[in-house]
């Protein structure tokens, strides 16, 4: 049988634990890290063992960050009045980087998922409502994915809001809208999405 | 401008420089690692530090190894009369897992490539003539990539051994078959391919 030297073997089941890795690419990144020099290696590994130890996730929004409070949260000059809530850090990202949202986020760090055991209490949702009790914030925009789990995490935070929440009742809760990707065709649409698009139709 | 977090960014980087990793990809192994448990990211530190100090290159055969020689080179019960010729390390591991060949092999870490500005000096092609000459090996078999650049470090090897080395002039060169790969369909070949599987046709 083929066996491989011990090291690389290692480095190899390494990067196939990461998701979207398959076998063969893990293969190929193992012997192309063989051929780099020793201090990019070094590097890369004290990378990795850097990432825990310098990071923590924000009191408040919980996205990850270098300081307590992050650097949104700790920015006043931001609109105290809308709150956006995001699945992931990686989410914050891309609104960071659309550049238009001018609000504060939170993040939830999941969604309920009842087929994978993730319920309301295993997701940062207390603390969303805590946050919601107290606070100037006027509008709420889910920015959940559009799937089953998604839509179900938003009605239930709409549900909580409307009917248990008293301090958050005047609270507007919003979401992104639905409707056809910029730059895709309508023959390529699925159904669901046009129907969205075509309810959500604006005059113009 | 979003910002992430330095030691987040750090990693993202480190993963970007993979060949194949691009920056969407290499941000969200970024995210994930986030989230791992610190004695994952530890151990896949310690496996990429550990990669260049555990192995080297076989004095022999040049492949990867923990061992000197490697632990191929070091099996006496392999047919001492073929050596088969790849380009990288990880061709080696594909024949093995093959099963099917018994012989040694001679890794080049490379080919010929003057575009590149890579030369016959610069692969491990002396070493190979040396151990030609003295050697008990009568069947070469040339498993490079059958492209240009593959083609013509054939093409070098072959008229090296044919009018230069006088110990090894009796050795039989030989090349890997071209032709449909198993599964294909005629339909999809190219007309090079489908003009090597005609040249190549074999009676039944």
């Amino acid at each position: 049988m083929a066996k491989l030297p011990k090291p690389l073997q290692n480095v190899i089941d390494a990067f196939e634990r990461l998701p979207g890795i398959g076998s063969k690419s893990a293969q190929r990144l193992g012997f192309y890290l063989v051929n780099v020099p020793e201090y990019e290696l070094t590097k890369f590994a004290d990378a990795l063992v850097e990432l825990k130890r310098g990071t923590l996730k924000c009191s408040s929004c919980f996205n990850i960050s270098e300081t307590e409070p992050c650097y949104i949260c700790s920015n006043r000059s931001r609109e105290q009045e809308t709150l956006l809530v995001v699945e992931q850090p990686i989410d914050v990202l891309n609104f960071e980087k659309m550049g238009r949202y001018r609000g504060y986020y939170h993040i939830l760090h999941g969604r309920i998922d009842p087929l994978n055991n993730i319920g309301p209490d295993d997701i940062y949702l207390s603390q969303l409502f805590k946050r919601l009790s107290n606070n100037k914030v006027t509008e709420l925009i889910l920015a959940l994915n559009p799937d089953m789990e998604g839509e179900a995490t938003a009605m239930y935070i709409t549900k909580k809001i409307r009917e248990e929440l008293k301090d958050a009742k005047h609270i507007k809760v919003t979401r992104l809208a639905h409707g056809l990707p910029v730059g895709a065709s309508i023959e390529f649409a699925d159904e669901i999405t046009l129907g969205r698009a075509l309810e959500g139709r604006r005059e113009l």
